[in-house]
């Protein structure tokens, strides 16, 4: 493997011109667009046109004459196709994790009798503590933990909803979305999907999974920016049975006539709360339009080549290294972790060295791939510094093995 | 009354300066910034900064190279003095609405055994929708509300919390913040006060008024930009016996460390939940920073003397209009409110003429009064084009009349 032909795979790429959407730092790879999406071009032009025209000249009146009322539906709809579902299905509000308590607390309500969330005990800790804490609230419920590959025989008739997290955070093991759906369908349950590490980074079917619920985040591979607002899908059918228990007034039926009673509006967006940042929407507008003209299986086709590229490239020069994500490459999301066991000194000496990657407690060095601006050039030059420092012990010195926080 | 007295005044006014830290539109009269708060000028700067420098070139490690990850308390700190509340004592966090869930659901949990969440009929809506979401979700809990000067003798040994807005939206009366704590406390509840219509507009002490949580928006007179984060408030001795049942991994004790347990952070930061936007809150941190060097008791003196002065030019000149708001400037906020049958259409034609209310139904129409942008000569001008949509009846053409939404 030569950087020769990692530039000729780049050259036959059809999504080859998308990285111009995008400003990238120089002299650097960055592989962390799982953790921030780097920032499309357009957005600091947009961003100051919102805050100096709209903000600025209009102010209040733009909620009206600029459509701001309007954003977390106009926005959802774009995200729609990314993950294949309906522009009525989807909704931008609040963080992932808001979101998900919302729906889990709707989930339950909507399964009287049932008292039980089931979750993978490897799902993300953020949507585990978001369970966690409903489960204190509520009495009776409680959140249920198994191995990723017995949750099919921990669906039993207590379970009112499953909640997953399709790629996983650490390994990205893809979870079989339309089989886990089914299964829990098949024992009464509801579904509530995290797909923060797959939205654009993946091809995903919500509606042809008959997925019931999902939500996700903005930052990552949706290019959204620092904090994005998160996003949340119901299926059409199940909206009008669905009760947000955070009943704020965006999602009242009529929330200028002030009245004293909450009543739901139609559909999904009864789950607004309260009233978004508008600064943020628009970085997340911005930052969805760069897959605009994009199929979701050309970002599907290349995710799987780049990490499989990346992994080939990194075996064969780093034996030192063991693959901790799965080999086959559609049981995988957009990045890979490899096994080292002075994995967080190795990641601190390849960021020095301009390769920005992830370390994960304890052993893990993580690869994310963005489909829409990462290269084959990338991974070749990644996999290279990564030998680099592994075969000179450029990663044994003071400095990088004293752990700091990182994030 | 005359504009050169008008000019007078503000030649005298202590914070006559601080007009130049905003753009205001030209040739506009804005009497809405209780609404949405005016741009300041250093905002889009901010701004370009945090996009183009933090996010675009140094991307993830940003989270700890520019210190995103303490944002929320560091711009709590900017906040504190605003609300006369300790900088540990101070959050930034999501919505206020959302904000008001995770206080109030944590507030009927430091009361076990009582039931009931006590409100004031003529409390925000959309608080009330908020209460009645929590209410719907935990059995037994419920909503009780009582007219505004009934609250004391509706306190029992079921309340578990008074929840109250300081300054009400429409009339602009000021609930007495100390009087309402200290008679709650006697009956055993605890208080939670949202200061949206109050913060940055009045002086507010929430340390000496023995308060014991509170919340607030970031888009009103705190200049945070539209839909702003919001912030929350809980008294220092409170905040340990606290649980934020919105438990995510921003309020976690070591959120990197990727436990399966959540655990929560010592004091208030257990009251984050998700990721927030790093744009929008730079944008509420350049909006605190247009109260530098502005001591409250000099705002909340303007507040009285702009509210008084413009209540005097409109009744002596605009016999049409009943004064809606409390006529003692003490028991106010930094709006007014006139009641007139034809209100929406009074306000259109206003705005028409440049001069930017806002209309709330059925009747009234409100002028809010930002100390720190808002001038005599302002409310001078406001008063001589109101009397003149009425003395001609401006008003009174099709186009006004017909409703269309309004925020």
């Amino acid at each position: 493997m030569t950087l020769d032909e990692a530039r000729a795979l780049d050259a036959a790429d059809p999504l080859r011109e998308t990285r111009q959407r995008f400003r990238l730092p120089e002299g650097k790879i960055y592989l962390d667009g799982n953790s921030l999406g780097a920032l499309p071009l357009s957005t600091a032009g947009r961003i100051a046109g919102v805050v100096e025209r709209e903000w600025g000249d209009d102010l209040i009146v733009s909620w009206n004459k600029h459509h701001w009322i309007d954003a977390p539906s106009r926005i959802a709809a774009k995200l729609a196709p990314i993950v294949g579902a309906g522009a009525d299905e989807m909704l931008i509000a609040d963080s992932t994790s808001v979101n998900l308590f919302k729906l889990l607390a709707a989930a339950l309500a909507a399964r009287p009798g049932r008292t039980v969330i089931l979750s993978d005990q490897g799902n993300f800790p953020a949507d585990l503590y978001i369970a966690q804490g409903l489960a204190r609230m509520l009495p009776g419920v409680t959140l249920r933990t198994v191995p990723a590959d017995t949750i099919d025989q921990a669906l039993d008739d207590q379970v009112a909803v499953l909640t997953l997290t399709q790629v996983d955070y650490r390994s990205g093991r893809r979870h079989d979305l339309a089989a886990r759906t089914a299964a829990a369908h098949r024992a009464g349950a509801l579904t509530l999907w995290d797909l923060s590490h797959s939205a654009g980074a993946i091809e995903i079917d919500l509606a042809g999974s008959a997925a019931d619920m999902a939500v996700g985040c903005g930052y990552k591979y949706l290019n959204g920016g620092p904090g994005a607002p998160a996003w949340l899908f119901i299926a059409r059918a199940l909206q009008d049975q669905l009760d947000n228990p955070l009943s704020g007034w965006m999602g009242h039926a009529d929330p200028f006539a002030f009245d004293r009673a909450y009543a739901p509006r139609p559909g999904i967006a009864r789950f607004q709360t309260g009233t978004p940042s508008i600064l943020a929407m628009t970085a997340l507008d911005a930052g969805l339009d760069s897959f605009a003209g994009v199929k979701m299986a050309a970002i599907e086709a290349k995710a799987r080549a780049l990490t499989d590229y990346f992994i080939g490239c990194v075996e064969g020069r780093c034996p030192a290294l063991a693959l901790a994500s799965p080999r086959d490459a559609a049981k995988r999301g957009s990045h890979v972790v490899f096994a080292h066991a002075d994995a967080y000194a190795v990641m601190q000496a390849l960021i020095e060295r301009g390769v920005i990657g992830d370390f994960r407690a304890p052993d893990l060095i993580r690869f994310g791939f963005a489909p829409l601006y990462n290269g084959f050039d990338d991974a070749w030059r990644a996999a290279d510094a990564l030998s680099e420092v592994l075969d000179r012990k450029l990663w044994d010195v003071p400095r990088f093995k004293a752990r700091a926080r990182v994030t």
